[in-house]
């Protein structure tokens, strides 16, 4: 790893690190009081989202000064480097304030390219931080240190799979992933991030979703691939962007699921 | 507490103790192989479920041997001192082998009249355990021991919805739970015990489910009734039995959520 590598890193668990120190305080504390984003509908956000992502600002104001910022709470910020920050500060605040511990903040870098170079996937109340990218794949946590290793043995029929929300959003997108659910093993809900997380540790072996921001998946899709997973939009095109997203375990899984999203 | 009450409680907390030492080794391991125990369909069990509801049996066998037993793997044994312990050893097995933190050991223990005396439901890796009953209404863990203590101060508008399964089973269920989900703020899937501890704890208003059997709730009617809250089945009978379950919490909540469960 080169020195610059070595501070993207070193950099974005210091960004973990001070989220943390501003979101498991409010982590089922009485104090957090949800305010609506929306006017017509319910799209929640707390204090602890808005601290969490000044908290990881101000570190990259002083250490990477000439890299772009894209966060889901402050927005777009211009840089000079060709590297970009995506932030998610509470992935998962329906979770956050539901106490269910499967939110996670999220923190990605992607290169000039807008690949995905590094991430990570931190749950603070189960105290797991899950690494990617740069020649990192691994987890630490009350378990200790271990490499993340996404499992390829399994076949579809005898799959997991994973999405947040049973209603996804867009055209078709709901029998679309029906199809991917009637052909596996087991569908599970409402995991947020952490579905992510338990792909690349080895543990599920899809994970399908719509309507995804871009600061919703580059940490994911780094820690993912670092893991030797494969995660692309339903066309099988970049994830990067957003969208509608599906990661799976092994180009075997990702074919026949991706046959299925798009099947007629 | 009488002599009899507290040998209860601690008899609880060492089979809780004793199944976490057969559950937690097997969470996440490459060890563990489920089994399929049906031949149409899946409801998978793992040698967790069934090493941990021996260990517990083995304990009650010494300690409390004129006591019935119910249990979700080895079934029902009788008993002549008119309690009876109903133990789920892992509820959430599908969580369980999905590697999310959301299953749970389940201790209940009912009187002569089948009601829910006492309960822990206990999660091994987020090192929760969450204890209603015989005067106690507490949480332990990695926070410390707090009070458990329902919210009441939430309408039905403003309210957070729990259930495990979209697909509701029964006649009729899916849609008198759309009719809930459709009048509340926010519905979260996949939380299988938690859910119930969530709400004991004060951090979301109302669960909703259909198909459990007894082992599946006689631990949770005891925290949440211990906590404050309220547990009937859909028709305001007792939930003890298991079948459709609603919890909720508080009497405004749960004839709220009732009425639409009931509408045609």
């Amino acid at each position: 790893m080169d020195d610059d590598a070595a501070d993207i890193v070193a950099t974005a668990h210091a960004l973990a690190d001070a989220a943390r120190a501003q979101t498991l305080p409010l982590f089922r504390s009485p104090a957090l009081k949800p305010d609506n984003k929306l006017t017509k509908g319910y799209d929640p956000v707390t204090e602890a989202d808005r601290a969490a992502e000044r908290a990881m600002r101000d570190i990259l104001a002083v250490r990477r000064p000439h890299d772009a910022i894209i966060g889901e709470e402050y927005g777009a910020a211009p840089g000079t480097s060709g590297m970009t920050w995506v932030l998610d500060p509470i992935d998962g605040t329906r979770a956050f304030i539901s106490g269910a511990p499967s939110w996670g903040t999220l923190i990605g870098v992607t290169d000039s390219d807008g690949q995905a170079l590094f991430g990570l996937v931190d749950q603070p109340f189960t105290d797991e931080r899950f690494a990617g990218g740069l020649q990192v794949a691994e987890v630490t946590g009350p378990r200790g240190r271990h490499p993340l290793r996404v499992r390829t043995d399994v076949d579809l029929a005898d799959a997991i799979l994973m999405t947040t929300f049973p209603e996804l959003s867009g055209v078709g997108a709901a029998a679309a992933f029906a199809r991917v659910a009637g052909a596996v093993r087991l569908t599970r809900y409402g995991l947020d991030c952490y579905a992510y997380a338990l792909l690349a540790a080895g543990h599920v072996d899809l994970v399908v979703e719509s309507g995804l921001q871009t600061y919703d998946v580059v940490a994911p899709i780094a820690v993912i691939r670092a893991a030797g997973g494969i995660v692309t939009d339903w066309q099988g095109g970049p994830a990067e962007p957003g969208g509608q997203i599906i990661a799976a375990a092994s180009p075997a899984l990702h074919a026949a699921a991706l046959h299925l999203l798009g099947a007629q």
